[in-house]
Order: C-alpha cells, then sequence, then structure tokens
C-alpha cells in the first residue's frame, strides 16, 4: 500500500486532533511534519511530536498539507497554501478563507466525494455547523428536493478554539467561587449563559457563522435555491454541537422513510427513542466520529414539515475527521 | 383605595417570588396568607412569612388566591381551587391544569387583560415559554396576521422548580471537581450539556411544553390557525429562558417596522444593537421584569419570513409577575 508525506499545520484544538485521527484511522503516513509559528515539543495522548517552524520552503516534498486555521481568521493556509501547492501537495484547509471560491471543492465525503476530483491543489473542509447539518440533509434530500431550512443551533465551546473550551470551565469555577469573571476569549459571559453571536456581524445582521450554514451548504448540495436561515447561538458546553433543524420538502414526507433513510446514511447513528427518553446529546457526542439526529417529527400543522435534532463532535466530524476523510476520498479517488 | 386579602399558595421559587412582586409592585394587600403543604417560617428576602398548613377551609374571606403549581406535575389547585372558588375567592393559577379549559381565561394583560373578565373564579397564568413569546408576537400581529411560527427555546434550570435550579450549580461544582454526578432533578446530565426535552412525550412525539407553545399562545392570541411548531430545549443556565422565534406574516414587514412596533409595546425593551455587540443574554434578564428582543432580521430568501430573539425572567415575567399583573387587571377591570 502506498504510504503518503504528511504536513499538518497548526497545533491547537484541530490540529492536535487531526494527529489524533491520522492514528486512529491508520492512515497510510509515510512521514508526519507538524508546522506552526515556532517549533517546540508536544504532546498528544502519549505521543510526542517535534514541531518546526513553517516557511514557504517546509512542503518540499509533502502529498497533503492538512491546514488548521482558526475559525472566524485568516488561517495560515492563506500565506502558506500556495507554496504547499507550487511544491506539488494537495491543501486540505480547515478555514473559511478558501471555502467559497469556484475552483475550491468544499467536501464532506459522505455527500459530495466526488468533487475532489476538480481541485486545482486546494480542497476546503466546511464549518463545523454546516458538516453535522449537510449530513443530515443529504439523505433526506434524496427523497425529495428540500425547498426551506431554518435551523438554530447549540454550538459548543471548543468551536471558538482551545482558549474558549478552557475559558468555560475556569470562567464557570470562578463564578462558582464567587470570583471575578476573566472575559477574553468570548466577548461576552459564557458562564451558566448563552450567547445569540458567532462570528462577527455582516450581510442583513447575519452573523459570519450563520451565512456559512448557508453559502457552505448551497455549495456541498450544489444546489443554489435552498432557502436557508440561521440562527447560531454559543451555549455553556465544552464540546459537541447541536443543532435544531426545521426542514420543508417539496414533497410531504412520511417519518418512517425519513428515518429508514437516515439510518441508511453513512456517518449518521439514529437515536430516536422518546419511550426510553433516548435522544442525542452533545456531551455523550463528545469523543465520537458519528452525527447523532434524533427528535425527527413532523410539523403537526405543515406537511412538508419536518424536525430533526443533531449533534456531532465538532473537533472530530466538524473540524479533524472530515479533513482526514476528504484525504482519503482523495487517495481512493486515485490523484496520488 | 381599597385593599385585598391575598392567599398565595406554594413556597417553591414561583411562590417566593410571587411574595417578593407583591412586595415590590405594592400591590393593594389587607392581608397576605401564605399556604402550603406544611406549617413552618419561611424568610423571603428577609421579610419573614408564617406559612399555614392548606385545607379547604383556609380560603375563607380570600379576594385573590395566587396558585403557584409545579410546572409538569398537578398543581394544588387541582384540589383546593374549588373550595377557594366557592368562599368567593378568585384563583391565580400558574400551573398548567386549568389553561385550556373553556371557561378559564388564559392571561397575559399587555396581550389580552380583557379576557378576565370572562372569569368563573378561575384564571390561568401560562407556561414560561409562551408568556415571553406571545408578548413578542403581539405588537407584530397587529401589523400583520402571522401565519406561521418556527419556535427554539433555550430554557434555564429554574424552569423546572428549586430543586433543579439547585441541581445545575450543584452538579457543575461536581464536574469541575471530578466527583460522581448527582442527576435526581432532571433525567439527564445538565451541567456543561442540553437536553432537547423538557416535559414529557406526547402526540406526535411533541414534548408537553412543546404542546404548550402551540395552544397557548392560539388562546392567548385568540386565532387558532397560527401555523405553530417548537423544540424546547433546556440550557446550563440558571435562570433566564431565550428564544429563537422565526416568524411569517401574511403580508411582508420592515424591520424598522417591527422595531418600532415593538419598542411600543409596553413590558418588552427592544436590545438590537449588533454594533456594539448588544442582544439579549439570559444572565442579564435575570432579576428583571421585561421581556427583551434582539436580532430582529428578515430572512434573506423568503420576505414574509423573520426572526427574533427573546429573553426573559422566567420566574418573573414567565411566572410570578405575570401572575400579580393578572390580579392587578382584576382590580382595573373593577371586579371587586
Amino acid at each position: 500500500m502506498k504510504q503518503y508525506n504528511i504536513a499538518v499545520v497548526g497545533v491547537g484544538a484541530v490540529g492536535k486532533e487531526i494527529l489524533k485521527t491520522l492514528k486512529t484511522r491508520n492512515f497510510p503516513v509515510a512521514s508526519i511534519k507538524v508546522l506552526a509559528r515556532s517549533a517546540r515539543e508536544i504532546d498528544v495522548d502519549g505521543q510526542s511530536y517535534m514541531v518546526e517552524e513553517i516557511s514557504p520552503e517546509s512542503f518540499k516534498g509533502i502529498d497533503i498539507a492538512l491546514f488548521a486555521g482558526t475559525e472566524g481568521e485568516k488561517g495560515a493556509s492563506v500565506t502558506y497554501a500556495p507554496s504547499a501547492v507550487k511544491e506539488g501537495a494537495v491543501v486540505i484547509d480547515n478555514g473559511a478563507d478558501f471555502r467559497l471560491k469556484d475552483d475550491v471543492p468544499l467536501v464532506v465525503p459522505e455527500v459530495n466525494a466526488a468533487d475532489v476530483k476538480n481541485n486545482k491543489g486546494i480542497i476546503s473542509n466546511p464549518n463545523c455547523s454546516t458538516i453535522q447539518m449537510v449530513l443530515a440533509l443529504h439523505p433526506i434530500y434524496k427523497l425529495s428536493r428540500i425547498k426551506r431550512v431554518i435551523a438554530n443551533t447549540y454550538q459548543a465551546a471548543s468551536g471558538a478554539g482551545q482558549s474558549a473550551s478552557d475559558e468555560l470551565y475556569n470562567q464557570t469555577a470562578e463564578f462558582l467561587d464567587g470570583k471575578d469573571l476573566t472575559i477574553k476569549a468570548f466577548s461576552k459571559r459564557i458562564a451558566f449563559n448563552v450567547i445569540p453571536q458567532i462570528g462577527s456581524f455582516g450581510e442583513l445582521d447575519y452573523t459570519t457563522e450563520e451565512w456559512k450554514m448557508v453559502y457552505e451548504t448551497h455549495k456541498i448540495l450544489h444546489d443554489d435555491n435552498i432557502k436557508i436561515s440561521a440562527t447560531t447561538v454559543r451555549v455553556p458546553v465544552k464540546t459537541g454541537h447541536s443543532e435544531s433543524i426545521y426542514i420543508e420538502t417539496e414533497k410531504p414526507l412520511l417519518v418512517d422513510e425519513v428515518r429508514t433513510a437516515l439510518n441508511a446514511q453513512s456517518g449518521i447513528k439514529v437515536v430516536d427513542d422518546i419511550n426510553s427518553l433516548q435522544y442525542p446529546m452533545p456531551y455523550e457526542s463528545e469523543g465520537t466520529d458519528d452525527v447523532f439526529v434524533g427528535r425527527i417529527r413532523k410539523d403537526p400543522y405543515v406537511p412538508e414539515g419536518l424536525w430533526l435534532w443533531v449533534t456531532a463532535d465538532n473537533l472530530r466530524k466538524g473540524a479533524a475527521l472530515n479533513a482526514v476523510q476528504i484525504a482519503e476520498a482523495l487517495i481512493n479517488d486515485g490523484q496520488f
């Protein structure tokens, strides 16, 4: 079996998760180069990695470069992806910078793996909140075109990076101890609060996160006509995004056929047994690979209306796992 | 000014909040009788009250009896309201048991105060999640009939009572200390988690809480044709419910006219300045009387579609304050 020279750029929450995922999935690795702003040694789950200082020359001989950009800021890919591509690597970028460019495929492998073919050196990994939504929409879309999506999110702190994840626990401890709160990673208090803003405000007073769910879903499903509108909200959960998704299909669907289609979808696990109070919850999604779907039910008044409750580990399927799956799709596509 | 003999039944989170509210609003009280299952002395914000053991004879001479029933269980009103009414009292019931009965008005005073006229001795206080939603819908409904409502809630622990409220902080401390979690008031872990179930499961796999938002809103707005569908979710917040409400009106509205109408609505405070990152948040709603509305924006694709983000103190406007306001509406109506 062929093995590949891999670069991982960034050693934040997502970068570390990529290193773990390459190992747990037995990715055919010939060598791993870990790149960041400064050289140092890091430990990830008991394995030590030597981090090298990134430079345009870092990508010589690299087959696949996995960039772990920071959500909401420009990623290292803006500076270094062109050098990596020039050296012959395919870049898989976790950041938002390239996602909507025409010549950059945006891929959730279970949905549109074939799109990897069209890459010109860069493939983008979608936003965490898009990935789990679009994977749940995909099997339903195959039953009937989807006309509308109204999405509300309950997003975990770690989606905003390691410092935000730490701030949730530290600030909560400060609160319970009656101390002054340290508010730094988030612009508002997150302990025992919810913040109805993720990203910065843009067109029509929607946030960047809310627009990502619209445009990225259009691109992945190859359908710009779906009327998607979202409200994205940060909740005091460490890891595991939840989404309440209201869907309007072209033709009315039965709950049973929706459940069957979701069950048959690779990457999805249906958890929907209300008699034993089983439904997806974020803390149970942490550390798992699947997208969990439950609370599947029809709108009482609108025959085409349908609800789903969807959770996933935002660092895994929402980021690192999906990026590694894109690399696997590239290999399966015979690009190396 | 006439003064009234008041009974308050129940000394849980809502009962105590009613005692506080009667005081802070200078309700014209001649006497207050506090009733519960067992006699004892309690302290509420530095004032002591002698609790008497409730019996059918407790209501002699009482003008207004405020019942603070427990959400999701039968309230004391089922047993004692008939005796209170027989003694000539008007019962204002915080529980769910009488809300949908034909001869029981269900009242949010800013919306349908006139309905108090039609009482036959019992007036119901709506569910907390209904009250804040319907108050926000009301001024919009006056601009255009509302065709559809798709609601997602982010509800605080104290909505499930004092023990649930305590469990949130205690369990969170246990979690941060690495101890075993005590899960008792909620059926699932609430620390750093969200639970997509409030109440018990019923028709079409919706929960009792989700149906309350449908039927109670129909009754208060006198319009059974609004297509309302909700997903209700518990979040790790102590007090302050948040709701993300998607509205479809009959005619398209401008954001500015919606904002103007909301601003003019008594009981509502618009907090919607995204340039300075101002929007309603639950921890800022705690201990306040208003219903806060922000994130007012149009659906990018559906001209009749409109989003609101609404927060309120679930123990005050969502319960105790609204109950006392119903009593005030009764007095203003000249029923005494």
